[in-house]
């Protein structure tokens, strides 16, 4: 039982976005800047969902890992696994030497800002990562370590039929987040 | 040195803020509309900037616990030296019974979301806590999570003057967010 009383039937942070839709807007802005971009100089729309997933994954959110890991999934391709096997080791998930090294200083980032090396900055500008590459992880991550608090943090609800996050993923891929809720069926 | 290159003279959150527009409209909304409220029915400004401050803390952030604090202690009165008798010993502090248990629901935040146990929440209702206050106290604990992880995740510089955060906190608390940067002289 979430820790407050939420509106019924809206699983994870939908619940808590619906109690509060003044922190809603941004919130979601927040998500739709930083996860919903191909821009051709940096990260992926679906290296971006992977940064999330496997942020979520380390601080054991059900509801954003796997929401997250399912759009992540739509994007790159589900027959690949890439968030299965990064969720397993990074290390040797089939993701470029720079997502390995981004996502390094991801998981870094989600055990505290000052755990991020020198060393991983440089092993990460190596494999060609930009400013903008790093800034964009370094935000994802941390940004991640909100979202997966408010939703654990308040003990909400999720589902945990796997269709429903595979349709959950899609729709957060290809609509996106600011008219995410808005297009939820009643 | 920053991580990556940031506009120089911008101290903590304000140089990677500067870096990147785009995500910044939402994480300055988001502190507006957390943060600069006054709302009869829940926390007073001072108690919202007092947890910010001490979830900074407990992140061992520089920039945000002493700026947030300094707020705090522009609308607090700094002479009751509620900030620092905060950091020191939430139970012993100057605050209502109702914000030591909101405190202590933000220090478990800090670790995680599921470190929030019923007991606590019990507790902070017993104090007369509302389910906005509780919402309002995890979203904040949690935003702090991710500001604090921005700033030093990219190893962003901070000033160790007091007088500049003096100012600072008078600034955040009567400008607020959305217009701090642009009042800042260039």
């Amino acid at each position: 039982m979430p820790h407050i009383q939420l509106p019924e039937g809206l699983p994870g942070i939908l619940g808590p976005m619906a109690f509060s839709p003044q922190t809603t807007i941004p919130l979601n802005g927040l998500a739709e800047v930083l996860l919903r971009t191909n821009a051709s100089e940096s990260l992926t729309q679906g290296e971006r969902e992977l940064i999330a997933s496997y942020t979520s994954r380390r601080n054991d959110c059900f509801f954003c890992s796997t929401s997250h890991g399912a759009a992540a999934d739509y994007l790159l391709g589900r027959e690949n696994e890439v968030v299965a096997k990064t969720w397993a080791n990074p290390d040797t998930a089939p993701v470029s030497d720079k997502m390995k090294a981004l996502l390094a200083i991801a998981g870094s980032v989600q055990q505290g800002g000052k755990h991020v090396t020198h060393e991983q900055i440089t092993a990460a500008r190596e494999q060609g990562a930009s400013d903008r590459d790093i800034h964009d992880t370094v935000l994802i991550a941390a940004a991640f370590c909100m979202y997966n608090r408010y939703v654990d943090g308040l003990a909400t609800w999720a589902p945990h039929d796997a269709e429903v996050y595979a349709d959950m993923g899609e729709a957060l891929a290809t609509r996106g987040y600011v008219h995410y809720n808005e297009t939820q069926p009643a």
